[in-house]
């Protein structure tokens, strides 16, 4: 049986989304499609819309075999962390094909990332300049070695996927990258385009909390019906995260605050200080103080999740050692395909969560997960266990 | 000049404080009233109903000349430590007299509280059951040894302040105690009285939240117009600060919530597994699943407390270690005074709050009053400073 990969993050799952899984079926005549799908956090640093079960259900209704979830440890990271947790996934999984959307799907990505590779390993111009950040280094670093200026999103998680396999070692014929062009809507926009049926997630999401009638024209029926269900709660997440980081950095010292992932640097003794001198600020005047030249607003906002979920550097380095194949769902040929490649995984591959799953290699996600839970956006969602006691979720095929 | 010492919470300041006052004046015939005050939280282990500023000058307007301030670690404790701090700053102020109202002013508190000691120091009979709680069985061994039966809140406050007075050494004629009758009002009176001018503080709070016309008789003008500037908000305290736990909690392994003060003999566990196995009770119902014969509700409420404020048992080990004379205002005849007494003070006096005692000795007085400011129950409260940048209140008297 031939697998497809895809990563998604399905925020819900729309009909780009939809477009997408079947065409990379066709593309690649594959027999099932498998999906790394980011949990109950997306890779900003915030909260997906509706928790990971509901987001693997609308997967498996638009047709995905297999849905396995990328640990909170990978999907909530920068591309390169969470493009290489993903794409470990999926090559364990025994998938050699991953179709991507991409802006500009004719680059040759995995030709750039060796060239990228090469260089970077032998240049001498990418000292890091504290007064610009990371990305945007890198980018030009690359823009120079390459000749190519990667600046859209999906272009540049594609050129990420492509480093992953070089970076895991993954033979070309064990992994071939695919990229396909995206249909029109920008990540970006807010709102619903005037017509066709395809809209960003953001777009989606937006409508969604708008109740917008028009919203049932850009997702797939299922989609519509399990948002229904998970209708707008009080939205407890947006009122009261900001509060939680308030409280958690007013009364933690800077010499435990310096313990949480990424909070280094001196970013533990500016939030305190911040905070300290003014409870009052809202999210956004906060990040105004907060931004600096040298982090990306969503490299902050992702820290400051990690604050607030209280996620050390310990944990995380511990988490991003132990990579494992959590199975959301599957449909009865992803079970079959399970039940082949089972023998030949090396990732440990968990179904129903034990005990000693929460004590050990899930703790982290077990933790956020309860997190998720307890500030649900929805009451279904509160009341819903993310992990212990949950099995797969399984659907027969006609 | 000769001071008499009350020791309060006024959380507000009524007419029964106001009588009390006076009458602690008068029966001593001292030139001055010494006011030890808790902060910003009160011995039950939630936040007072205005900050300690207000409450501060409440007692200023009603005759007060001193007012300093009891600390966290002092404060919110159980009858004995707060005893304790309070008789050791009253003590060090050169107070040789403390008026404290009693139910039953006619016991020998400083006899009863040495019989008690002698009996204790012998005792076989105080061997810890955990069914029961601790102050069950030590007021048990205390009736049994004494023939007394304290049952009455002040008067168990009461022998506490004489516990403390032997504890700390004071000779008899250093610090003699004086029992005042109690007025009408029993502490725990939910509403006010149908007549007289006199009502509990309960009663009092729950009037000024129902924003009661009545509640003018039993307070004085000046409370009055303190609390009106204090207008209640939205009671973020209320809504929020448990909700505030069970973040913490879930964010927080087993080891690291067995630092907090008091919450071990497995209570961290508990806490722990009860949050985790239902996120969305409410406070009433996880304190009927908390709650077991061992320990008091104010206790365990005391001890939710110190978790959300994270106070480790370090830190507040470190605290009751260190006490010192925070004053929070003074009159001019009060201020006189603290210049005699000056030279004979070993504690550290702090008026102005610098930098170093916020690192230092004021640490922890510093933190919990930065999250009574962040949780202000008003948005007065929210921007008012509670330690650095203040200085203490004054009152010039005609």
């Amino acid at each position: 049986m031939k697998a497809v990969g895809l990563i998604a993050e399905y925020n819900p799952f729309h009909n780009g989304h939809l477009y997408h899984l079947r065409e990379a079926q066709r593309l690649t005549g594959a027999d099932l499609v498998v999906v790394i799908l980011s949990g109950n956090y997306v890779q900003r640093g915030v909260p997906a819309l509706v928790d990971k079960w509901s987001r693997a259900e609308m997967a498996l209704a638009g047709g995905a075999a297999i849905v396995v979830e990328l640990p909170f440890a990978f999907a909530v990271q920068p591309a390169h962390l969470f493009a290489r947790g993903a794409v470990q996934l999926l090559a364990d999984l025994g998938v050699s094909e991953i179709v991507f959307g991409a802006e500009t799907p004719m680059l040759d990505f995995m030709g750039l990332a060796q060239k990228a590779r090469q260089s970077l390993s032998q240049s001498i111009h990418f000292t890091r300049q504290y007064n610009q950040t990371y990305a945007t280094q890198f980018n030009a670093v690359i823009a120079m070695e390459t000749g190519v200026k990667l600046t859209d999103p999906n272009d540049l998680l594609g050129f990420a996927y492509a480093n992953a396999v070089l970076a895991l070692g993954l033979p070309a014929a064990k992994m071939r990258l695919r990229p396909l062009q995206r249909l029109a809507a920008n990540y970006d926009d807010a709102t619903l385009p005037l017509s066709g049926s395809i809209a960003s997630a953001t777009a989606i999401r937006a409508a969604f909390m708008q109740k917008d009638p028009q919203l049932k024209h850009y997702i797939p029926a299922e989609t519509a019906a399990i948002l229904e269900m998970q209708a707008p709660g009080t939205l407890r997440w947006e009122q009261q995260w900001f509060e939680a980081l308030k409280l958690k950095v007013l009364t933690t010292p800077v010499v435990e605050l310096d313990k949480i992932y990424q909070l280094d640097g001196g970013l533990a003794y500016r939030l305190k200080r911040l905070l300290e001198q003014d409870s009052t600020l809202d999210y956004a005047a906060f990040m105004t103080k907060f931004k600096s030249k040298r982090y990306t607003y969503t490299r902050l906002q992702r820290t400051l999740l990690y604050t607030v979920l209280n996620v050390t550097k310990i944990e995380m380095l511990q988490a991003l050692k132990n990579p494992y194949l959590r199975v959301l769902g599957c449909d009865s040929c992803g079970r079959l395909y399970l039940k082949q490649q089972r023998k030949q995984l090396t990732l440990p591959i968990v179904g129903r969560v034990t005990h000693q799953d929460v004590q050990g290699r899930l703790q982290l996600d077990f933790k956020v997960g309860k997190v998720y839970q307890y500030f649900g956006r929805t009451e279904v969602q509160r009341r819903t266990t993310q992990d212990t006691g949950r099995i797969p979720l399984y659907i027969e095929r006609m």
